[in-house]
């Protein structure tokens, strides 16, 4: 058909196992779609309007919401992105301020950049050990809270990346003694929702009070790329505002193939096979975890209230772009990522055994081979390993809507220190940026931003490599 | 696999043909992809980002770029409004000036409310007997840049959603003589580039010297629904601006299947096939629209520059809406949509020989019935047939994004006159507005409006059928 086609169905037909997303793992035996040409349509009389809808639209998003509990749920086919964008536009007025956690996905950003807002960020303390963003103490929000009472909306991403959850119960309660809305970014915690009973993965963070969530249906669920809903269930948020949003933020021509695939993804989960697969999963996930947590030289990212589903791993004296390489080339296993330091594998509802079995094979070859070795001349054995990254407190010397159009110029990346930057800077996944338009490049960036290079890790953001976009300095004739 | 879907193949078994989006016609003969779950992934090594595309996507785009002819092209998977939004954003300055005509799609009020613009509205003066807005004359352009110097950019939608053209070329070198960028809402005209030589077709708004033309691939090429790309040729437009507000507005989790479908359309229609269905198209047009035209009872619109794709008829003593169930029910064939006056057939290079016999032998048996029989108490009749639709200049009390967040309160819609509106109150489609937030509702528009609801036709926007939200008036206590 095309290029892109070609090679999208060669690799479907490869070997690698993927460890990534999307959450239905490209098993088209289970997961069947026809052509979607055959029954991609658009609003013609009986197929309703996402922008409006009234009936078979209208109650496709009315069973998410009964599944999901929420009170109104809507299908978002710009991807959680679409949803985050409105949610923040809903929540804070112009020019308002909202709190979030810096290791907020883009997305957030863009609606700060849009909306005018006045960002307080909170940064999440690293998970010692690992150098990941861990959980947002509720002390800290209730803290900043208290020091800046105009706050308007709280939002937070809850299980990040990584897979680290913070305790939005208790966060929840925070925001709603003072009448804020609490906002997750819970784009990979769509799988939560469909735990048993005392079960292994930690609740979602709509059964624990959040007023809106944001949750990506194709990173862990059987669902396609660019699938996301938005559960709403909050006295404090206005609807219509929101329904404004939503239509603001997406195509008015939303694809029915998309659609589809998320009103069969939810009741596939909701049903009895969606419940088979969550329990055969949950029981595959705690044997690979036990096996994983008795490695010698492998470690797995573990710790109260995280989520299951993610393999967060690093092996000792090797560096995670290593390890990433060593498990795609060697062991035909596809990472989603990796860092300087580890690894992460995404596993899913819709993973198969083989993939469980092929994994624990490699992690204990690797591990044995690493107890065997004296691994003397490694070029990649990174100096970071272990060293936390941490995300310097950001100080912005403009908002970033006054960066809008502001006047920009190249210069090496060498001398940027003192400069207000232009530009984002981050590692993408997942994407935490380091610098944001109108904050200050000080040297502890800049040595962060020189050693990812090091590793080999490409910095995203700038649009040239070796250079920042900085606000221009106005000269004297 | 869902009720959604179930729904969705049903449809696609049926038996009416489809005179409607999207452009592939639901012909999975012809166009034919895998099982969407088989192939579907996300950006894992080797294939590509698009918002930093550098590999397999950036190759994709580029051989967009060179079929068309622009300098960069965009697949945009957020549809022709994630599209519209950035080039509406890219352009103007927060706060800026934008000429528009008053037609455009919702996206670019949208876009105006986003940025704080403040538009200035050109109204295109109606076609005669039709109703629908025409063609903007260049010198109309011309006078609004004469009167308001400080515009930065002028949007235009050519071609219609009933196929009318614009004057583009002449309103280009006006633009240009300012040094303003002119962006084209293409949505219905991505067919027009694949046109052969001394064509009936119209050339392409990229061909006649647009900055931006941003085209949705699915309204009537082979390619799903909510797949559009932006063409860029301008020496006026920022890049790395425009490249920001496109990562902006669309998902960080694009599709691959849209993002497939795009690119094998494009091929598609480059290559032989496209060539040819491009040839035996027209040659089924120009026949259709001879035997349309030597109809009697049933009129075609017509003109000079008309996109002849759009098949745009009414019928003698019958509404839109009757002539349209007529055109479902007894002929089986489902067509676009319909306005007080007429219906709309979209064609599309798809189009299966089967769909222009039937479409003939229905028109040719409708407009004898008109013939023979004396319709007396017909109660559709519209009295409005032959009435121009007209578009009421619109009076600004405040603009889109001084709204933003106001107090509304519901206002039944007979007491509404002299109120400043807080909805748009449009009609889908064609989704041109009568009202916008902030405008003041007069008597004309209610009339209007009224009619519509007469007509049996939905007026969409307001949030309730008979009040629309106003802005509250401050209450003495």
């Amino acid at each position: 058909m095309g290029e892109l086609y070609d090679r999208l169905t060669a690799y479907g037909k490869g070997d690698a196992y993927p460890f990534h997303m999307p959450g239905h793992k490209r098993d088209g035996k289970r997961f069947c779609f026809q052509n979607p040409f055959s029954f991609d349509i658009t609003e013609i009389d009986g197929f309703d309007d996402l922008h409006h809808p009234s009936g078979i639209l209208r109650d496709a998003m009315d069973r998410a919401a009964s599944v999901y509990g929420s009170e109104k749920s809507y299908f978002l086919v710009n991807g959680s992105s679409g949803g985050i964008l409105a949610a923040v536009s809903a929540c804070v007025r112009r020019g308002g301020k909202l709190l979030t956690a810096r290791n907020c996905h883009k997305s957030v950003y863009h609606g700060i950049f849009l909306r005018g807002l006045r960002p307080v960020y909170l940064c999440p303390p690293p998970v010692s050990g690992w150098g990941t963003a861990g959980a947002v103490p509720p002390s800290a929000v209730e803290a900043a809270l208290s020091a800046e009472p105009d706050i308007e909306a709280v939002l937070i991403t809850s299980p990040t990346y990584e897979g680290i959850c913070s305790d939005i119960k208790e966060i929840a309660r925070i925001c709603h003694e003072r009448k804020i809305p609490l906002l997750v970014d819970g784009a990979h915690g769509a799988h939560l929702a469909y735990r048993g009973e005392d079960s292994a993965f930690p609740p979602s963070a709509l059964e624990q009070g959040a007023d809106l969530v944001i949750e990506s249906l194709h990173k862990t669920l059987p669902s396609l790329t660019q699938t996301a809903v938005l559960h709403k269930r909050s006295g404090l948020i206005r609807e219509d505002v929101l329904e404004w949003y939503l239509q603001v933020y997406q195509s008015s021509s939303p694809s029915y193939v998309l659609m589809a695939s998320m009103d069969s993804c939810i009741s596939y989960m909701a049903g009895p096979e969606g419940r088979a697969d969550m329990e055969r999963y949950e029981r595959r996930l705690t044997e690979l975890r036990a096996f994983a947590g008795g490695l010698v030289h492998i470690r797995l990212l573990e710790g109260e209230g995280c989520d299951i589903s993610k393999l967060v791993l690093k092996a000792d004296r090797m560096g995670g772009r290593e390890f990433y390489d060593l498990l795609r080339t060697e062991y035909r296993l596809q990472p989603e990522m990796c860092t300087e330091t580890y690894v992460i594998l995404m596993t899913a509802p819709g993973d198969r055994e083989e993939g469980f079995i092929r994994l624990k094979r490699a992690l204990g070859e690797i591990d044995g081979r690493l107890g065997a070795e004296e691994r003397r001349d490694r070029k990649n054995v990174g100096s970071w390993s272990g060293v936390p990254v941490r995300f310097p407190a950001p100080q912005a010397a403009r908002t970033l809507s006054q960066m809008d159009g502001a006047p920009l110029e190249a210069c090496p990346l060498s001398s940027c220190a003192g400069k207000i930057s232009g530009e984002f800077a981050y590692i993408y996944p997942p994407g935490i940026p380091l610098l944001a338009p109108g904050e200050l490049v000080t040297e502890e960036i800049l040595s962060i931003l020189f050693r990812y290079r090091e590793e080999g890790l490409e910095v995203r953001g700038p649009a040239e490599k070796d250079s920042l976009r900085v606000l221009a300095e106005e000269r004297p004739f």
